[in-house]
């Protein structure tokens, strides 16, 4: 009788409805949103019978100049509001309910990801580039949160280190793959927003890209770690712009290259270092590998943002065209650059092309579909991944 | 003007006005929720105009039998709810409002857990035993995502592994404790509901406890990893319980120990193991304990979930009064029982002492207030983890 008991009480907590759990209002009747269906559309649902209305905002819905038009959902008999999309091509999306003029995550979905101070619910549809977004029954790296040491910058700092599968049991020494986050970001960023694990385990276990080490550090050097990560607590929080041009994050990248690859099994050498990094991160990578020209082989600019403005000060932001010479000179196996034809950094891109070109400084373009997304930055690190370290 | 037009659209997105990002309803006004006030009441707000009624659930909040009674938020003229709390003592808390019956995360504060299908908001009130759960200006440990090989098991699978600091740059070998979770955890739930990283930083850092190797598993064995992290994909999940009296996790933990002592370096000796678990991760640890009879020194039983029933077959389960004869003549430093005086598993654990008494097997005993929750849990493993590896 106890044990009956047992179970029942378990199967009581299970349904939310134990005080001493977390109530779920949401399961009173099973509502399945977001539904993935056959032909690839997906309908939502959400159960608010006393809403006057429900709209939808995804990522993939058209825009009306810089604003998104919101989808409206329809209400049944049952208070359940629905919309059904049409086909949607295989990728990672994210959306968000609007009831009545509130943001409301979806109760019926777990799967969120925060960008800047927005949460937002995630689904994927598969059977195409999504594949590569999702977790696959392949060998896994490992995904590392650790902090090491800048003495010039407020420190230590936290860092997101995937590894390999194979590393922990091997002896391999492995090439090293720096990835930079735009200025929303910070070092979850590449692994929540960019599923930079998977696509790496993905491309990886397909043969198609080498394996390497990825390092994601946190580019703002006002914080030392994601929001909540640090001692600033559960701060709310914001675009921190005034650090970007500070040029802390530049000076002082040898100190993360220092920790990795003294405690990482790594070729450490110029051929085995990669640099990459979207918008804010491509910036960084442009100035790293300027003010380090001999330091890293593969270099790559995702919708990057490009010059600082005049007043910045920082000696890493001085005689850009003598060190892009420099770097020129030395030598280097890949310099890429991806921008999206409605990304409102186009003109900026036009504009370094230009001066590369007037250099003879070559590099590879990649234009694609869209703006300055994560879409966008998924595609590029899927492109681009696969052409590191291959000679 | 190229660069002011560049700071101008970044300010943009950082409001979230693009269409290229995403929209935030939130933000037409500055919303503080949940405001901390320096007497430790909590303020919350919800803009939400067109709402005819906000109600909050949070878990330091009373219940009548087992419902939680939920809280009215008031409206002020502008559309605003709010409500302030009595002082609270400082621990860590969730809480989510409901509007017009609808499950509403706080759009004004993006730090949430999971706990099985129920996301929920948390905050942290500090001067006290919170300050145990916040991340503090202290070294600090990695965190690792790894995937181990279990033959026998649907494997590879996910284990989170805490490494102190000091762990990377050092030669020194490490204890190991192996910290499991409840029926509706996964080896995520002691990092994001249990504050694992930071209890143990933090109390390293006090020379409270002593520098040591956390390990967290999945104890579901039909689960390869947390929702989301395996390719079952996104998945809504519940609580699976058929595998939870198979007796496998039990079966097949020797693969645990065995990828922890071929990749880390740790001391690999009864003296230097430790295994605590929650509810069914309390259950597993007493029958793992008892079948790897001079396994380890040092066991904890948080809440435990204790019997499985009559027609469990494994033979994990079999003879338990035998095993423990013999886990009680190899000897141990520490056998510890906590649970929750209005804990529903009490009575449970009430009949398990009868039975340690009545063989003279010696324990300790803490008992607390409150249930089957994770205030209680984190007190434990706060209390629990000074005591390990003192010898």
């Amino acid at each position: 009788m106890k044990r009956i008991l047992f179970i029942l009480t378990i199967c009581l907590i299970s349904t939310g409805l134990l005080a001493q759990q977390n109530l779920d209002f949401s399961k009173k009747v099973e509502i399945i949103s977001p539904q993935i269906n056959s032909d690839n559309t997906v309908t939502f649902r959400l159960m608010a019978p006393n809403a006057k209305e429900v709209k939808l905002q995804g990522d993939w819905m058209p825009s009306e100049g810089w604003i998104t038009k919101l989808q409206d959902l329809q209400k049944d008999e049952t208070g359940v509001w629905s919309f059904t999309t049409q086909v949607l091509p295989s990728d990672l999306y994210s959306y968000t309910f609007i009831v009545d003029g509130l943001k409301v995550l979806d109760p019926n979905n777990v799967y969120q990801v925060r960008d800047v101070a927005t949460v937002m619910n995630i689904f994927l549809i598969e059977g195409g580039l999504g594949d590569l977004y999702k977790v696959q029954d392949v060998p896994h790296g490992t995904v590392a949160r650790c902090w090491y040491d800048s003495p010039k910058l407020d420190s230590p700092r936290r860092i997101t280190i995937y590894t390999p599968a194979g590393y922990e049991a091997g002896k391999d020494k492995y090439p090293v793959f720096y990835l930079l986050h735009g200025m929303g970001g910070d070092e979850e960023a590449w692994m929540a927003l960019g599923r930079a694990s998977q696509i790496l385990d993905n491309l990886i276990a397909q043969g198609k890209a080498k394996p390497m080490i990825v390092v994601m550090t946190n580019g703002h050097t006002s914080n030392t770690a994601a929001p909540g990560e640090s001692s600033k607590g559960f701060y709310k929080p914001d675009m921190r712009a005034p650090d970007i041009f500070s040029g802390d994050m530049e000076a002082n990248f040898g100190d993360v290259i220092k920790f990795v690859e003294s405690n990482y099994r790594v070729k450490a050498d110029k051929q085995n270092r990669a640099i990459a990094g979207l918008s804010m991160g491509g910036f960084h990578s442009l100035y790293i590998s300027a003010n380090y020209p001999n330091t890293f082989d593969y270099i790559g600019l995702f919708s990057p943002a490009i010059l600082p403005p005049a007043n910045a000060a920082s000696p890493m932001y001085v005689d850009l065209d003598a060190k892009l010479k420099t770097q020129q000179d030395n030598g280097y196996s890949l310099y890429w650059i991806g921008i999206g034809k409605t990304d409102f950094l186009f003109q900026n891109v036009v504009d370094y092309r230009s001066k590369l070109d007037s250099m003879k400084f070559k590099y590879q373009y990649r234009e694609s579909e869209g703006g300055h997304t994560w879409a966008n930055w998924r595609l590029y690190l899927s492109e681009f991944a696969p052409m590191l370290f291959q000679k």
